[in-house]
């Protein structure tokens, strides 16, 4: 049976505060919306429909930007979940199938959870993903007769036996198409808030004569994020997730507490991180890597045995070879540093490529810009690059070429040779102190005329 | 009715363990006595005395510092709480109103509540701060009658009656200056530890027929500092408050565990601050700017959608305009950034001016220092700095110019012009090879010559 | 009576998942094993003796690096707790004394805790070490009438009775020699596992008439660590207590859940570190020190006054006196800085001694390595190092000598003079703007090819 996601993704969040659509607001570097996307993706869902509101410009953009074959369906009026989820009908029209109605908000809900539902779906006409609450407070509660569910009750209407009920509603639902759009067709919004809820589908389906069940999961899988609070409470419990699995999978955190991973970083066995290291997106480390304390790092790969930081900075396209050696205040971007290689201090190496066993001295910068376009640098196996060296790109540093400190190099050097751009040292006797005299008068005089 | 202020801050808090005066140590940047003058001055108080001993005159210069209007009683001797208060007596000997009397060492008590205390003292005679104790322990009890506090007994002399209660004595007492003063007058020190104590004032003033009642606040308001752990808890505490503070204002903190806030930090909506993040005192950060991790900041000011760090620092003084970046290893202090320039890497900018649009290249130094006296650098809107240019002030760059990676620029440079100090690159052919031979050579010598 | 170590330290640790052996984990910064050895070493014991396994020689090399009298005994193949200490015969063969057992991955066993099983051992033949579990799970019991030990009962063999016990067992044992050998003699290994385990000594030496007793100290010192997870728990405990004994001792942590001690950092009183510190091995800190927020410092020492960070580096062999400055983005190595001398922004100073109340301008680079060996670099007092100086070594800059900005010094400058290595600087009117209007027509040249 094939399966199609909606995602509701339309709210505003009021109580984020912001002018960013809730769905928009990150976890572990991608938005909300990815997260929840991401779950339904490990179905291998035919289609997947977005339903957008607020902000439903840059909602598609960032949906786009991980499946471009995401599809939307506007709700202009938020008038409930069933409403939401109604939008999605013209574009599944021609879709039979099951659906798996999301949240956007919802980033937590387990692959293995939705591949509960759609077995369960085999079974019975209807699904609900619920969760047996610590507290269950004010949540909707799943009354069952066995494993079926009768319907779905909420707080404000439950009788005191309903409410002694802990297992709730999640909201997420599983139906078949036509089924889900012809139950939805029944719910009315005689309710206080004038709104059409999903929940109500439930009783309509049970009442037609059709069969609903319930698919439990943790609760943690069901957090839905309202407030910026909740968000960081959740992006803590996805770093606390995260960091276990990275100590099971052999890497070795110092402080845990202190590294912050992005969703899909990769770290291999016998890494060791130190504290404070700050992964963004895109980032892979290889097996006997080490990560120093204050580093970060975006976008790029670190090799085996390679070594990064204290306080060094990894842009997107870095790529360190095996053994390379990056140090203390220096940044990589868009840059291949081979084997061996070391840049150790104060450095800005970016659009380079530099060779096996090339040592980078101190204060070394890839003058990489014009103020219009970007240039590259190429640096051969062995160079030694002297400290304080501008290379103002293009240009290219031969193999086992040497460049002294403080040269400005603006043409290639080739292969052993030495380049040099360097004006001789003067030394003037006794002028440090005559030249301080002087400053000392000045000041004196300043300082005297400010009176 | 007026209101006037009387501060003890005489302690040395031996637990502290410290050469400073304990009122001197800080919470979010300030001084705990500046925390315990800032929530009296929430009611504008007439006068504010501070009661000083140990560290005198670096309590006074502090507190100046904040007030420039505090005045000071000194106590020579520690014989007390009531002592302490009645050193005060001479600077209030005119004064005719309310007396509040805080302590340097409780930095948390909520303006709300003295006010509270205040609109209390219109129906009593003395009115004393009081909370419910989570575990009320060694504190001193409030034995009341009704909303009449009929006497504070220090749980050493209480009866088991007594212990069982959970209202319990801040210290924090509101009276009349008259009736305060007069009450003192008649406190004794007959008492295991021969001090004056300011609760015996209760007792005093119930055997007058004057009538006393207990304000009661949040226990976490009366928290005293002895320790430097408890300091740190304090600190924690304070922290974890503004967190969540800021988030309600729409602020992002994507790991607020890692985020520390001064005292008078201020942070736009929709702003994002990514983990580990040092706010020093005097910051403000408009909305929509994005403080990037590791990040420190004190005395600046970051406007609308400017983005700052990695590993950046800006100092007092730094003022960043609208879209400005300021990137990795950068140092701004004195300085204004138009709107959109940009110093994106390994720089220091100090006493200096920047306009709109200028980028800031790579290792760029504003050389402001020579040895005696600062001076100013003026760059030009749109002007192009290349790597590594020491600009050595006093020094201006025109609008729309240049300069050229590695120069040292030591004169004004007009509007759309180059400027450029480069000695020619040289390059000599063989010669890297030929150098390493030599020093190998060397070393290998060197290395025989040691055995 | 004299004493000889016996510690284990052949497991593998599977659950660690690594390639690395158990013991050779750190924490602190050391091995779980030194931390054993240093739990032992305060016995000052006639003999240490290791027992190797896995990865053999790197615990060796461990081990002697701390304790260079350190013996080893390898077992071959791990057959049981009693077989491994078996191992050990042959070293201790003419010893005569007290043993202790202790083991690698058990980092916390405090001095007094063995001393107070030496003292046991006065009077029993063989004593263990117990704790009271919180959670006594499947620990051994320790089977005790009065304070005579009688037996120690596996989880899996104890009766109901037994599993009540609280009193659980270390493994840590302590016998006379002779003793410790001849119950060895006895154990079998007819059990599930088919090993030889240490506990049956006790059940042997009491049907011998021995006499046996238990010490009991914290559960928190028998930690033993068998996964990351649990390293990582254990590295957080080490700290707490670190930072707690830091602020006893009067050191002011803001933040101190931020801060990262080595096993042997030495703090003074009144210094301030402030939030995400770390500190390696081998720092000492006088007292009145500042450590600025994001600061690394390993192997060195900062003298009374000294302020270091934010954003420093100082690694092994910098050495700061008093009221020594070293600012942002600044590397230290194997260099002294004397007093009152300021290193503030972006600079690398190593293999350097920098003379008092010296002032190094920003970007100031020592360029002490030619690629093949180091060199020093020795700056005299009160000498004003320009701005983005390079300092290529061997050279020496005398007192009150200054070097211009900019400038590449490869010869000595004597004292009170001025040196410089510059160009000067040309300025071209107009050619920033036909340079860019060049470089946008190349660009849209280039755009327009890529269609």
């Amino acid at each position: 049976m094939s399966t199609a996601l909606i995602i509701l993704a339309a709210g505003m969040g009021t109580r984020m505060n912001s002018d960013l659509p809730k769905v928009l607001h990150q976890i572990a570097g991608a938005p909300l919306l990815i997260h929840a996307m991401k779950s339904g993706a490990a179905l291998a869902p035919e289609r997947t429909v977005i339903v957008t509101g607020h902000g439903a410009d840059l909602v598609e953009a960032a949906a786009l930007d991980w499946d471009e074959d995401a599809q939307f369906a506007l709700q202009s009026e938020q008038l409930g979940t069933a409403h939401a989820v109604d939008q999605a009908r013209p574009l599944l029209a021609e879709y039979e199938g099951d659906v798996i109605v999301l949240y956007g908000d919802t980033p937590f809900i387990q692959p293995e959870t939705l591949e509960a539902m759609v077995e369960a779906r085999a079974k019975h006409d209807v699904v609900v993903l619920g969760f047996t609450a610590a507290d269950p407070g004010r949540y909707g509660r799943l009354v069952m007769t066995g494993t079926s569910l009768d319907r779905i009750v909420e707080f404000k209407d439950a009788t005191d036996e309903e409410r002694a009920i802990t297992l709730c509603n999640s909201g997420v639902i599983c139906a078949d198409s036509a089924t889900l759009f012809s139950l939805i067709d029944a719910v009315g919004n005689d309710n206080a808030a004038g709104e059409y809820y999903l929940t109500d589908i439930i009783g309509i389906a049970r009442s037609r004569g059709l069969s609903a069940t319930a698919v439990t999961c943790n609760e943690a899988e069901t957090l839905g994020i309202n407030s910026r609070a909740e968000l960081a409470a959740a992006e803590a419990a996805w770093q606390a997730r995260a960091r276990l699995i990275a100590m099971e999978d052999g890497v070795t955190l110092i402080a845990p507490e202190t590294v912050f991973f992005a969703h899909d970083t990769v770290i291999g066995r016998d890494s060791i991180v130190e504290p404070n290291v700050v992964f963004g997106p895109g980032v892979t480390v290889e097996s006997g890597a080490r990560i120093r304390a204050f580093t970060h790092l975006e976008g790029c790969h670190v090799s085996q045995r390679a070594s990064v930081g204290p306080f060094a900075r990894l842009r997107p396209g870095a790529e360190l070879a095996e053994d390379v050696r990056i140090g203390n205040f220096v940044e990589v971007k868009s840059s291949y540093i081979d084997e061996g290689a070391k840049v150790n201090h104060l450095s800005y190496i970016g659009d380079a490529t530099i060779g096996k066993a090339a040592n980078i001295g101190a204060g070394t910068i890839t003058c990489n810009y014009d103020g219009v376009m970007k240039h590259q640098t190429e640096i051969g196996p062995r160079a030694f690059i002297g400290s304080n060296t501008m290379l103002v790109a293009p240009v290219k540093i031969g193999r086992d070429a040497m460049t002294a400190a403080g040269s400005v190099i603006t043409a290639d050097v080739p292969a052993e040779a030495l380049a040099m751009s360097r004006a001789k040292q003067e030394v003037k006797p006794g002028l440090a102190v005559k030249l301080f005299d002087i400053l000392k008068n000045k000041k004196a005089k300043r300082d005297k005329g400010a009176v």
